[in-house]
């Protein structure tokens, strides 16, 4: 396989390029009989699409998904599921200066080292366009998920040093309630209100700034994860840090956890049976890469977006010293939008070990 | 696959539990020709072994490599190297205690539930004893890469709260003399001095105690990665939290870029070439799944290890709550030994994206 | 993967049912800086295409196909190429009499069987229309293969008990041009004219009949092939089999190498090097599952269509016993359409190969 | 993948060279709970072993099984199964002859243009010994379908032009019993006598021949297969080509079905609900590539033996004619010794395709 494919039983493999036809993606494995409700998947891309609000790039795409196999009746029939999201907004001619100028921190250079041949507009397949067609993949997961009971919620949890208190103790509808009700998409509304603020202003500076979101997945039955590489926590960092801008990924106590004695990091169990409880959770939920039934927990590092208003120094194909200056339209800060994909991946996650798990006892 | 193999075509499957008759790998996709040096591969080994120092556990294993297949007068021949690892040191009876006790953050309970049956001993397929295959294998990829030029570093960077500083711009046959002088393998010589105290006497409060291995990759050559899934920095995670206590991995400026803006962030090009050269390198070495040529960097967080010798409270098999006292020889923290476990995983990383590379371009 | 993906490095993944929107296919893994000839792809498609003449079913499709990403400036890209071919000419009322019937001899009752749901509408997914999308993304590994000077000829050999002669030793393109001078594709005029007037008579007796279809490959390198599991006639083989109504494969002396002595069967080697050359063939051109450099021959076996205009006795998905008479426009003998659809399989089971092989050597 | 794994779920990656070490097999995603019977398992092994009767190689193995993982008090623990069979009878030197000469239709010159490096001693990797451990494995596979009720049974169905007719309508425990009753492993005692005298006199002839082996599944689910390219047939297709000497595979009525009208081809359904009654089973068990719970019937061509005892011409590494004459001790029919082969792979390519149809309905 040549990288575009994710996943082993309940298997994406997505397409296209930021300024080509298209994009899409062929789910295959998907089990025959899953309701696929449209709307649902649409309002799952409406939360990823560009122009959304003023703090998000202003490119107008409606994103807008059509199923092109795999359906019958409105149900799955366990044959490979297309989905196509063709493009719409191109400016190709505001990539013109980028077709031999290898732009700071993009993937500009090594894609050309790798490949020899570039589709400069709009980054190409290195655009984090094609990330459309996981989360309209995503949307689907979320439905064979919702099948089964297990909740999916991701927030910002900060962005730049400006950092969301923990979750507070919500079922997972309330906690989405709140955090739609404002465009930075953080589950407090006060700190949401400073990260607006404070991303609009970078934005006004024609810079940019990273930030984190943060994950939980409820309702996981125990023993899903394929030890001893497919572990949980290896699946879902490998599909975090897959999306554009990843830079970290860490899970239950995560970095913080390597300065933990083992005596205040064991999780004491109070019940076992089909799902267990502990009374501490720094195991985010996993043991021995399985999960044990407790809230799965993890955090995703973005880096800030490389392209930026000012005028940098950098190189063109030849290797020569040039200047270039950002065009187009950005976004100042890519977590308001990265929240659905992070849940989207993680729900692709879930429902390929929960497939996989399928065969693990006679 | 049942997860117990790791790569695409240079690929590894590893068997084995930790009392068991012996461990293993079959490595899958080595290209032929290449010296197979028996020595190394042994001497790798014994920088994971047991029992090397008082700050390791004491098991004595000695941890002997057998070839059984794949090679020919010295060099492999193109069909899968099988390598074998016979257990010695197995005191299963120091194990009888947990057959039907759940261990408080190790992997009895989520084995049991997902698979109905579980070799108690050691901690059967969940040991960490199973990286030892690793470290075989990583060997023989080391080998690849030495063969590409290519040169891989990790030491330990932290200690629970003690952090080594950056290191020394030395080259990496000199930083591995310096790692290898002191016991906790950290680059920092009075650094390490205060890390083996500190585990000392976390190992006489029969407690553990989390840490960081921090990882460089030099003579990469750039175009290594397999967007838009496998890319570079996914797999290095995928490999690193598949690895026994890792709960966290980040590249270049990992969680703290996420606090960053891009107009500092971004790494302005120097030049290019089939290697670049940056000013700064956030990117990691790393640029849209691609390696750029310049140094890999990434860290990898370790969690305290859960056997404690302090009596914990813990349920059993049947759901009922009792206590548990950790027996057996247990390591008070696993960084020192997992240094080469670490390399190896990143090698295997590398040697796989190599070969992958070579049909990138017609 | 559930089954819709072929190949390791030049992979495909189909998608599509007789009825829906459209079909196509992913193809991941094609070198970038291929030309990609789309008169080329498209002239593939007429071949399979239903209507061409009076022996094929007389459905109306012009099989357009677009490319919907992975090229730029005429060339692959290396990211993937998708395909898409729209449906047109889809009579679905044509197939209401087979919502609940099971017809002999498809794939009616065992999808039902696997699934639970089924797109009744001209067989689904199980119709022989999928075949297009591999037909084009066959024309794609068809001119990677030409790029490095591989040729693959398959016609008609047999239909029914009409059996074609021997080859001439002609160069491919003039074979070529003797297949397509006829409406069955076989390369001898006389028994083509024999097949036709057979096949014309079968079709308006309402009925169908088998057929094989032989293809030779030639220019193919020696080291093409991946033993033990995936070695080249293996392959080979399994791409045949997956073809609609293929019931045998045989290679080099095939079923007839069964009833031979070792004395008469041993291909004695004339030289060596880069390609061997061997007095006589029953090898097929591969050794060992290892491409040896000699014409590779293999044959493949079409059972009839299942669909007849003649009534016959079946049950209904209640398990009643009914009557079922075939409606719809059918092929009366489907070698003709296949001859295409072999050459394209027979092409990405080599050019697959030819990626694998780029590793096996230092 | 580099070609040594076979299997998606229930996977085996097989290792070993004919005079190495040992050969051997990991099994991976057996599924946990599974009685793993060592006894069967050695005696599956000893119908394939070499030196079991007049007919067969006079080389002495006991082939003795060893299982170093995976199991715990008699049972799979759902952890890989690794499998040891030390090689025992080696005479390396009497194959000093063939380092340097390439003997006709063996692997010796593909081996070497592939990889340019080759253990000539016996063959190497490329020798049917490597079998030994695709028996041992199949044997597990065969537990798993006894815990579901399928049978499988193989027999030599040809030798050279000698055929065997139609199976009697027994019980296979009743054919089984026939069949091990005579050396040749053929379900009919005066035909089987009749191949046991023609091979005898082949032998003292030194020459060799093929021969057919044909293989029926009963009590197979309706359901198994994955279409479009895994098709139940298709994976058997590929696991028996995959086998050594094997040149033909057809199921149901295979090639003499491109012959039938599909008036006389179609069956015609009896009986639907888990498994369907057809009055006539051409399809052989299989429609659109899954079983429809009919019986499955497939043929398989082998070869002659390529080791003869005669002087034959051939060329060297270095291209220069030269002669060689078979040495060692060979078959001179492989058939006697192959049918627990392809019941092996059989059973292992049911055995995965079961666990992959776990997923195809919600």
């Amino acid at each position: 396989m040549a990288g575009n494919t994710f996943g082993t039983l309940f298997s994406i493999s997505t397409f296209g390029e930021s300024h080509g036809i298209a994009i899409g993606v062929i789910i295959d494995g998907c089990p025959a009989g899953l309701p696929l409700d449209l709307d649902f998947i649409q309002a799952e891309l409406d939360k990823r699409r560009p122009g959304q609000s003023k703090i998000t790039t202003q490119r107008k795409e409606s994103d807008t998904v059509q199923i092109l196999s795999g359906i019958f009746e409105g149900k799955s029939t366990g044959t490979p599921i297309a989905l196509l999201i063709p493009n719409e907004d191109q400016r190709s001619k505001d990539y013109n200066h980028n077709q031999t100028v290898y732009r700071p921190s993009h993937a500009d250079y090594t894609y050309d080292a790798k490949y020899g041949i570039r589709d400069h507009r709009g980054g190409g397949r290195s655009s984090a366009r094609e990330t459309a067609a996981r989360v309209a993949a995503g949307a689907i997961a979320k439905l064979l998920l919702k099948h089964h009971g297990i909740e999916i919620f991701a927030h910002v949890s900060a962005v730049g040093t400006i950092q969301a208190p923990q979750l507070q103790a919500l079922e997972i509808p309330e906690l989405l309630q709140i955090r739609e009700e404002n465009i930075v998409r953080c589950a407090d509304p006060a700190v949401a209100k400073e990260m607006i603020e404070f991303i609009d202003g970078i934005r006004k500076d024609g810079d940019t700034v990273g930030g984190k979101v943060s994950c939980i997945i409820r309702n996981c039955p125990a023993g899903i994860g394929e030890p001893v590489f497919d572990k949980l926590h290896a699946e879902l960092g490998k599909a975090m840090l897959s999306i554009n801008a990843v830079h970290g990924f860490e899970y239950g106590s995560g970095f913080s956890g390597s300065e933990m004695r083992g005596s205040e990091h064991n999780d004491i169990f109070l019940s076992g049976g089909t799902r267990a409880k502990t009374v501490t959770n720094f195991s985010g939920g996993i043991q021995g890469g399985i999960s044990n039934g407790m809230e799965i927990t993890f955090n995703v590092a973005f880096k800030p977006v490389a392209t930026i208003m000012h005028s940098q120094q950098t190189i063109n194909a030849a290797g020569e010293i040039t200047e270039i200056k950002g065009k187009g339209r950005h976004d100042p800060c890519v977590v308001p939008r990265a929240v659905v994909i992070v849940e989207a991946m993680a729900a692709l996650v879930i429902a390929d070990l929960l497939l996989r798990n399928k065969t693990s006892k006679l």
